[in-house]
């Protein structure tokens, strides 16, 4: 009908999740707002993409060089969480409870989509725990066979430092049920229960 | 962590029914494609909301000054179904089944929103069915009191021409059950039945 429309609708369709009929309502969304806040919308996510960089020591991304959580002094720096990608240090920041800082890989190794450890900044992290004189890293991997390789090839690049290696708690996790938890889940929730009395 | 971040999650999250979880997700999406797929979508984006036009005589979203539903000369110019949006006009058009003309109100008479009947195009209407010497309006309209009012309206406005009237086909849906049809669906689908033998 409209080639323009066409244009938006098949473009927006290939952000995730999002399918042909919500592409639709958002292109008729973005046609009744005011010019100058679709400007501010194309504007916030070009400027995103073209001048987001990564911090030069734990690879999270930064508005400048290093980022706030690297150059936080208030952080303890004696303890690095090893994680997948940005998506954990955000939620992991949200539950206020850990002052470390960040190592993110930017991925897990996986032949399947040609991630290589050397594509991971594994090198990075073992400068950043010598620099930082840190004490203990935490791998926050999934526990995926990629997540599981991961920490396994990590854990082996740091075996010949003098440090702690720690993994996430594993178990039921406090809004789950049950009859929902996978074997493996309650296998190991009931292995390592802990005592109360 | 990044204002960049902050920024153009802030703003997906205004899109409808992009909450921030999903706003993060489309972030994240964004940075890990190519600047070009990038510029892409942003380029489409603003191009349709800064020039696309409205069809001079149907009120249709198009490309140009004149839509190609009112330019093709198949389609036959004496029947003009009113619609409330764009949306509907993609709908119907879908179905492959109606051949007439659009007449895109671009809303419906809602004193609480501000739409006054001045807003929607009715002279814009009254001036097609005379061009077209059409001889029959559809009134597609949702059955919401605003709906009501503006088919009440429109009617009104169209009795000193000479031309037929219709309303949609109201009843139960070809995939709907019973069970789930409202009141009111449910008695005009008994009231209104088909005689089959």
């Amino acid at each position: 009908m409209s080639k323009l429309l066409n244009r938006v609708v098949d473009e927006l369709g290939k952000l995730p999740s999002i399918g042909d009929r919500s592409a639709l309502r958002l292109a008729l969304h973005i046609l009744s707002q005011q010019p100058s806040d679709v400007e501010r919308l194309t504007e916030a996510i070009s400027s995103f993409r073209r001048d987001v960089r990564y911090c030069k020591y734990c690879n999270n991304i930064s508005d400048s060089d290093i980022c706030p959580i690297c150059t936080d002094n208030s952080r303890d720096r004696e303890i690095i969480c090893v994680v997948e990608n940005i998506k954990d240090v955000i939620s992991i920041e949200s539950t206020g409870q850990y002052r470390g800082l960040y190592h993110v890989l930017g991925g897990v190794i996986s032949p399947l989509r040609g991630i290589s450890p050397s594509s991971l900044k594994i090198d990075l992290l073992q400068e950043n725990i010598i620099r930082n004189s840190t004490k203990e890293v935490i791998l926050a991997l999934n526990t995926s066979v990629e997540g599981e390789t991961t920490i396994f090839f990590i854990n082996r690049k740091l075996t010949h430092l003098n440090i702690k290696v720690s993994n996430l708690a594993r178990g039921i996790g406090f809004e789950d049920n049950l009859e929902q938890a996978d074997e493996l889940t309650l296998s190991h929730a009931i292995n390592f229960r802990t005592i109360i009395k």
